[in-house]
């Protein structure tokens, strides 16, 4: 295990005074494997969906499934409850699909004033950016799981309320991190000219420059595959040319608004749990058919799982 | 711009005896976009497709276009090369694509000795595991380009020939990265069971950890929609489970069986070139719209561009 007792020589050069994130311990092989690990989670590591944060988009091709993350963009959150409870995206579309980038939905017309739709009441048409929060909102109070892994973007990452985050002790802010699922507020050039109407989710390498630039909104639960596979757009930037090109949304609603018994009955997995921190340790030592095992992970290597309710 | 001075004193703290990479010097605002930077790229700033090397994968949908990296994974080069002129894929098929993990084609009923496929005269079944190559294979003769940037899953990173790759100065090995586009030779348990008749091609977030456990072959450079955007499998890693779901391969072709006339004009640019260096600080180094610059990015950050030939 040569390359394991490097990188454990490679751990006192890199600790500096910052605390700055060691390189993981000395690996031994996992016992179990991620279905193990799964299977033998207690109950009490899993959490149900909040009805007030979760949002169902209905396609044609099925239901995708998005958990806001009010805790890092409390305005936008709170828009976008607006937006759903006022059946703003029903008949809208995705607009544009990038290959290795995002996904992207709202109204066709949206810079039109003539066509674009209004916003019902309650909604908002200009918002603060939430590119961050101040770090203690990721404090103890939010179980704040950080990874050892050092990472080339920030100082420091980890996972919160089941969300990938990162964060910088020397700005003192935190914010949610550019993963494959996560869901952003398209905006124009200035930073408060997103409103949540127009939403985007990353389906490539996870584009960490975006990390600060834009205010990101949540991650998509389930149904990942209704969006990451649509025909790309043939217009520049991956946007659609042709009205009939646009896949429709047929409604998107807040779980809160369905009766509970109609709601998809899922659960997250807490990512202050052991069980999350076993999955992240299966991910970071490989045996069996892996000869290398890496001793390491990033932030956006693993996704927070969902289950049915059991 | 607090955070880039920042990022300069965590530069000092991260300087070594190994000499690891150090963090980007200071950003200043690119006075180039992309768009301005290609086009003001010298013509020897790009080199052609080589025949002998360059795969033409027809599809229904439209062609995909893949370099091998013969450099890496010469074995296996020249046994793609046997296949795809004993026309070993022709009517195989897409077998496989998993959300946020790879497409992978070959032969469907690969498994089932009475049958499969035989191989061509030319193509052996077996071949040695090309997981890495000595760490001189990317010195100067291939224009190893570094990247300063920090990458936390290998001390050094950087591109070679066109390919994204990494190298372990200790172990002395290199080694091609799995960013998004790049194919690998699928195997199973035993390291020299890839054979290069299974490929597949990474359509999500780069999963590094697969690095040194697999031969990588080379990368998609043109026609990626075609593969990423494929329905994922609905059986267990995303398999398809009844044969009509499988997209079908028409026919995979040497650029170097075609008449000259024939083969995609297309040329790749150098990454030993300034124009690539240009192109890395550019997404390196951000304005206009971003109010955030990076000041990192990494190896799976920016794609080697193509274009036709002038």
């Amino acid at each position: 295990m040569k390359h394991l007792t490097l990188a454990l020589a490679t751990a006192g050069l890199l600790s500096s005074a910052l605390a700055a994130p060691k390189p993981a311990p000395k690996a031994t092989t996992p016992k179990k494997s991620a279905q193990e690990i799964l299977a033998a989670s207690p109950a009490s590591d899993w959490r149900a969906l909040d009805p007030e944060n979760t949002l169902l988009m209905e396609l044609a091709s099925g239901n995708v499934l998005i958990e806001l993350a009010p805790r890092f963009a409390p305005a936008h959150a709170a828009n976008i409850r607006a937006l759903a409870r006022g059946g703003y995206w029903n008949g809208l579309a995705v607009v544009r699909v990038q290959d290795n980038f995002v996904t992207q939905w709202g109204d066709p017309d949206g810079d039109d004033a003539a066509k674009a739709r209004p916003l019902p009441a309650g909604a908002s048409p200009k918002l603060p950016a939430e590119f961050s929060v101040p770090i203690d909102r990721i404090g103890k109070s939010a179980g704040f799981t950080k990874l050892p892994d050092v990472d080339g973007w920030a100082p420091r990452t980890g996972f919160a309320e089941g969300f990938p985050v990162a964060a910088d002790p020397r700005t003192g802010q935190a914010w949610l991190t550019h993963c494959y699922g996560m869901v952003g507020a398209g905006r124009g050039d200035a930073v408060d000219s997103s409103n949540g109407t127009e939403l985007y989710v990353v389906i490539g390498q996870a584009p960490r420059g975006l990390d600060l630039n834009i205010t990101v909104v949540g991650r998509v639960l389930k149904g990942m595959e209704l969006l990451s596979a649509l025909p790309r757009g043939s217009a520049a930037m991956g946007f659609y040319d042709k009205p009939e090109q646009r896949t429709a949304i047929q409604r998107v609603r807040l779980l809160a608004e369905l009766p509970p018994e109609e709601r998809p009955a899922l659960q997250v997995l807490k990512t202050e749990s052991a069980t999350w921190t076993q999955l992240l340790d299966a991910r970071r030592y490989r045996g069996g058919w892996f000869v290398h095992s890496p001793g390491h992970i990033d932030v956006c290597s693993a996704t927070v799982p969902t289950r049915p309710m059991p």
